[in-house]
Parts: structure tokens; sequence; C-alpha cells
């Protein structure tokens, strides 16, 4: 029997904002964070995992994922089912919720290096973990407090056992194909017009068929932008748009109403990821450009109401902002019991290796789909990870590393550590 | 010219769990805490404010809080009016949330300290400052991104007009009668049937009109609870029942059904508080039955949308969970274009001291109205603060003292400090 023994948490920042990589309309200068966990064991592989931020803050991230280590220490680590509930039910911890901001999304890091470990110790990669359990044990990974108005616990069996026939068959198209990404390499708002027109043109070469620019700062430099890009890309090419929650319902939509012209595919983030009634509003007067939210949504409850409210046509779930691996489970199930494509949100620091993970999961042994779904890829900081994403030919090559995907190299650990580690001395 | 010139930060806890106070469905053994923060000037008073939690990651909120000293330090402390649209705006910090949990509630404390601050430098209680303040100034203290589809600067100007012509006359009002007060105090989960009987027919004796029992645990023990309250207070007392978040939908229906022969006055928290559709599907089914939520609503866009949803009808806003008094004012508009009653939540520690303030101001200048409104009292605590409420005859009575009433004792701070305070190293 292993335990865990240990339990380091490291306050790691990219200076990202040198560059204008990542900038948007709500966010113009982000040094991509992560506060980053490792679960250390008595015997085998040790589990990792973390929380992303994009600077300030990311301390008492840090402070948040500390706290859990109460929970952590000596277990057994073949025993980790139950850590999600326990966590999320934790009646002082829920306070600080509840199930949202730093302390929700804390539990979201030591539940992913929890899977990281599990995945690790069964020798393999976590989407095939996942979609070789059983419907019984996997519908059990999920917290059905506040779901049964839109999904039963039988629905969700239900939906299980109707993709289990052909489990065998998508896991060999996976493996052979891989998952359509698309991506916002070009498109961040702090890019200038050539640099645009380059990233786009290249983007089709390298074989994607969407891209997705930032708008929502100033609507004279998107109509620029959105024009460059069309041009740039052809009338083929997906091209989806991203406000970043820059505005008010009818901004979004006078907005929005303005882009048409260059056939945006789907407006993302139009406004405050707390509004179901603001984005089902934006839906209605914006049809036919599909609504697209996610990466900011706290969590399945709200998930739950988006999609009640037919406030969005595309669920884009974070693997590091909601609880875990558990709850991106109760939100793939919700999205296949409405037939809404996930099309998860990635960048950032290591969000594109772990969403492929759930992503794959879902198209063996969820909705069984790949129509209309897309994972978001973003050519930053893969180079840190032990076992990147390959992307080629504008798709997601099937992880066969054991694990979640989810390890730095241990040089980057002490390189990026703020604010000790050299790359932060050699800033001041 | 004064300024900050030192920010300290003090992680408070109060072993409250030791004799089941403030037990109910949700939080079985809530230790009452405060993440409490001062700003110390170069000249005059010091700001006081905090945020509440019920223990275990405490640390973590006062981690929050010292995360924005960078902030604090150096500021002219006469021009404090921009610091809540700074600290929501910014953009990295706003990746926490953006305006949810620990990082929410940390600008909230300082927030609150900063308006503390204001009001002793005024030598004005912070309901009377507020109370005074010019129409246009109100609503330049609010953000209003978010709100427009439901509440635009024009329509809130409308209404603080409006209630010009009687402010004077409701202040006098206010200081010779003071503002409705209702009691949780016999209504814990984990008191005995006699001590709840005892305690709610001296509820009455002391001069209240509504009491409130926590429900939601055990049917049968709601039923027997709820048979013993309303016995003892008669007829005509209003019992309201608090679920605290304890269920789905459907079985908040099917369990208010069961309690209606009690006559309960509203249910509070039947379920998540993210759920505005399912608040708005249980008034529905549990009319005339009121509903009742807002203690962990997280900011202004969720309370916007439970108004335009029909999904309330009594708010109960709460001191230290939202942005301070700033969003506070917001939710306050917001409640009073819909024409919902504000009832705020309060106990735990301060949150009485903190939520008369904001009711008496809401009465005085804003809504103008008292109908339907009652502002929760709960008898713990309240000795370790220098200026604690007055309630008698079943009514706070208006605070005259400078400042927002958040200040504690300095011998508490240093008494209930976790972990080396002396009342936790006794306990160990």
């Amino acid at each position: 029997m292993a335990r865990i023994v240990a339990v380091d948490v490291v306050d790691l920042r990219f200076p990202t904002s040198r560059h204008l990589d990542g900038s948007d309309a709500m966010n113009p200068d982000p040094d991509y964070s992560a506060a980053y966990v490792v679960l250390h064991t008595d015997d085998g592989p040790d589990g990792h995992g973390f929380a992303f931020t994009i600077g300030r803050g990311n301390d008492v991230q840090a402070a948040g994922i500390r706290a859990l280590t109460p929970y952590l220490m000596g277990r057994d680590v073949d025993d980790l089912d139950g850590l999600y509930h326990e966590l999320v039910g934790d009646s002082q911890l829920r306070w600080l919720g509840p199930e949202k901001g730093v302390m929700h999304m804390a539990i979201g890091a030591v539940v992913n290096a929890a899977w990281d470990l599990a995945a690790r110790r069964a020798g393999r990669p976590l989407w095939k973990l996942l979609a070789d359990l059983a419907p019984e044990r996997i519908v059990d990974l999920v917290d059905w407090r506040y779901l049964s108005d839109a999904l039963t616990r039988g629905e969700a069996l239900a939906i299980l056992r109707r993709a289990q026939p052909g489990r065998a068959e998508r896991e060999a198209l996976l493996r052979a194909d891989g998952y359509p990404a698309y991506t916002t390499s070009p498109g961040w708002l702090g890019y200038g017009d050539e640099k645009v027109r380059r990233l786009a043109k290249q983007a089709v070469a390298d074989g994607f068929t969407q891209i997705k620019l930032k708008v929502g700062a100033d609507l004279d430099d998107d109509v620029r932008r959105m024009r460059i890009a069309r041009e740039a890309v052809g009338p083929d090419v997906r091209m989806a748009i991203d406000a970043n929650q820059r505005w008010d319902v009818d901004e979004a939509v006078r907005w929005v109403e303005r882009l048409r012209e260059f056939d945006p595919y789907w407006v993302e983030e139009p406004t405050s990821p707390d509004d179901v009634l603001g984005h089902a509003a934006i839906r209605r007067a914006c049809a036919p450009v599909r609504v697209a939210t996610g990466e900011h949504v706290a969590n399945r409850v709200v998930f739950k109401q988006l999609l009640q409210a037919g406030a969005i046509d595309v669920l884009q779930l974070d693997a590091a902002r909601v609880g875990g691996v558990n709850e991106n489970i109760a939100i793939l199930l919700l999205a296949a019991k409405f037939g809404v494509p996930v099309c998860p949100h990635a960048g950032g620091v290591g969000l594109c290796e772990l969403v492929q993970h759930l992503a794959m999961f879902d198209f063996v042994a969820v909705s069984g789909d790949l129509a209309g779904r897309v994972i978001e890829y973003v050519d930053h900081l893969h180079e840190h990870f032990v076992d990147p994403v390959v992307v080629r030919g504008g798709r997601y090559r099937a992880p066969t590393a054991p694990g979640f995907s989810a390890q730095l190299h241990p040089q980057i650990l002490r390189r990026f550590r703020y604010p000790d580690g050299p790359e932060w001395r050699l800033e001041r």
C-alpha cells in the first residue's frame, strides 16, 4: 500500500506579459501562472496538478491549495475516490465559495493531481482510464446535489450505457486520427495587423479549420482585424470571436451585429460568466451566430442553468476552474443530456495538456460524437511539460503516456518560482 | 493629508462549535471566524473591516486580504473612492473569481474598512454618511458593468431623487424607533426541543415579531420542532425557515409542502445560491410561502438575475460576502427597482454590526420603506465589538458612533488569534 507522504505547492509565474501573448479586452497584460501541487508518495509515482491564474493573486491560490494538505497527508493512494466528495462537502471550507473562486480552484488542483496519480499508477493516460470505467463507477464520481431538476443519476447512466457499444471503435479512430483543434494564436489583442495576417495564414497552412480572434476593446479595431483575418483565411475557415466578458447585454448584441459581415462562427464570453439570463438574451438576439462560454463558469450548477435556459450553443469547460475531473464529468453528462457540443477552453499554462483528456474521454465514452467539437489550442509554454500536447494537421494526437499530462519539468519549478526563481530575480 | 501607513491582517477564530451555536443543516459545527483587517493611518482614526468565515480556510481568506496590501499602502485616506473600482477591475486578480469567492470577499473586507475609516474621519455613523450623499455621488460608487439590462444609472438616479424629499423625516423616525429585527437565536439545529421552546417564548417576550428556525436535515425533526415553536410563539408571530442550501429543487418543494401547516413566512436558501432558475421554480411551486436568499450570493450579477427571473420575495444581502459597501449599494438599488424588500443576513461575527448601516441607509435614502423589512439578529459575540449593536424591543437602534461599527476590542485580536492566541492554545 502506498500513501501520500508530502505535498509540495509552488507559486509559478511565467512573464508572458513581456510580449503581450494572451492579451485580450479584459486581460491586457497577463503573466500566465500556476499554483502547482505535487502529491509525493512513499511508493511509485507522484501526482501533479495545478490551478491556472494570470499573475497577481497566484500566492493566494497557492495558499488555498496548501490549506488542503491536512486532507491529503497519509491517504492511501488507491483510495482517493472519496477525495472530491470530502473536499466539496467540507462545511467550513464550503463557506469560502460555495464551490467557486480560490477555494474551489484549489480543490480542482488537488483532485486533478489525484487523478494524475491514479492514471500513472494504472499505467494509462487519463482519458483511457476514464473511458474504461464502468458506467456505474462513472456516475459515482459525480456530486449529484443540485442537478436532479436537469439530470438524474439514472439518466446519466442511460447516456453512458448508450455509448458503451461503440467505445472500442471510437478509441481506435481517436488513436488514428486525433481530435480536432482550433487555434487562438493569431488573435491576441496586443498583436499588430501584420502579425494577425501572418499568423492567420500560418494557421490555415498548419491544417486548422477554425481560428479565434479577441475582440471587444474597440469596435473599429475589431472590424479592421476581422477583415484582415477573413481575407487571410478565406471564406471556409471558421472564425470565432472572443470578448472575454467585456460587454453588457445590449452592447454585446450591437457589437456582434456590426461584425456579422465577417461571418463569426461563435461569440465567446460576450458578458459576465455568471449571467445565465444575459447569455440567453444575447443568444436569442444574435442567432445564427452561436454563443459560447464556460472558462470562467464557476461550477456545474451554473452550467446546468446555461443549458436549461438555452443560453449557449457551445459549452467551453475548463480543466482547472471547477472541482477537477469529477465535476467536469458532471458537466460532460449535462452537455450530453442537452445535446450541446463541448469545446474546451485551453491555452494558459497546461490547460491544453489537461482538457485533451476530458474531450477524448467524452468522445469515447459519453457523447460519442465529434460533430461541432474542437479543442482550443494555443502554442504557449508546452515545452515546459514532461508530456506536452502533440497537435499535428490541426488535430490533437491522443496522449499515450500514463497520467494527466500535468507534470512540469523539475527545472521549470525552480526557474519560474515566484518571486525568488532566477527568471524573476533577473526582472528586478 | 493623512495616508495609510500600515495594514494589519489577523486570522481570528471563535470556538462556537463547542456549544453548537450557529449549527444548521449544512454547517453542523462552525467556528465563527473573521479575517480581520486594520488600515492604520499616520493621522487620525484607523479603518476596520473583515471577511466572515466559519473556520477552516480563514487563513486563506486572510492571505487574500494580505494580497491587497500593495493597493492600500501610501494611499491618501481622503481619496479612497476609487479603491473598489480599482480592485474589482484589476485584470489579474479578477481571474481568481471573477467577483466571487475568497478574492472578492477580500476586496469586500478592505472596501468596508475604507468606509469605516471614511465615516470615522467624517465623525458620523456610516448609515448617516451614506444617506447624506448626493444621488450623483451615490451612483458613482456603483460598478455599472453587467447591470444595464436590468437597471441603468439614470433609473438609479431617479430612485434616489424620489427618496430625497422624505430623508429628514425618515431619519428622525429611525433615530426615535429603530429598525425592525427578527431573531434566529431559538432555531439552531443543534438545540434540543426544550431549548427551542424556551428561546422561542423568550423571543416573543423580548418584543420580536418574527423568529427563524433551521430546517432541512430531517423532516420528522423539522415537523416536531416547528410544532413546538409555533405553539410557543402563537399564531401571530412570523416563523421563517432556513434550509441553508440543503435541497434540490423538487426536494425543496416537497419539504415545504409538508411544513406548510405551520405557516412558514419564508423559506430561506432552499437550494444552491447559484441556482437562479431553481429558486424561480421553487417560488412558483411554494407560493404563498415566500422564497428568500442572498447570504451566499456572490455578486450583483446573480442578484440581478434573481430579481429578473422573479425568483425571490425577499433579498438577503450580506455585508461581508460581496465587494463591500459599493456593491451593496448596487444591490439595494436593484431591489428598489424591482420592489423586493431587503432583509439582510446577519449573525456570524459582526454581521449585525455591519448590515444595520446598510439597511438604515436604504430606509432613509433608497427604498424609503420599512414594509416587509427586518434585519436578522443573532445574539452572538457582540460583546467583542467596541460599538456593538443595540437591539431593544425587537428593533435595532440607530448607531450614533462614527464609523461602520466594525472594530473589535484590541484584546480580542490577541485572545482569539488562530492558532497562537490563548483561546486556541488552551484547546490543544
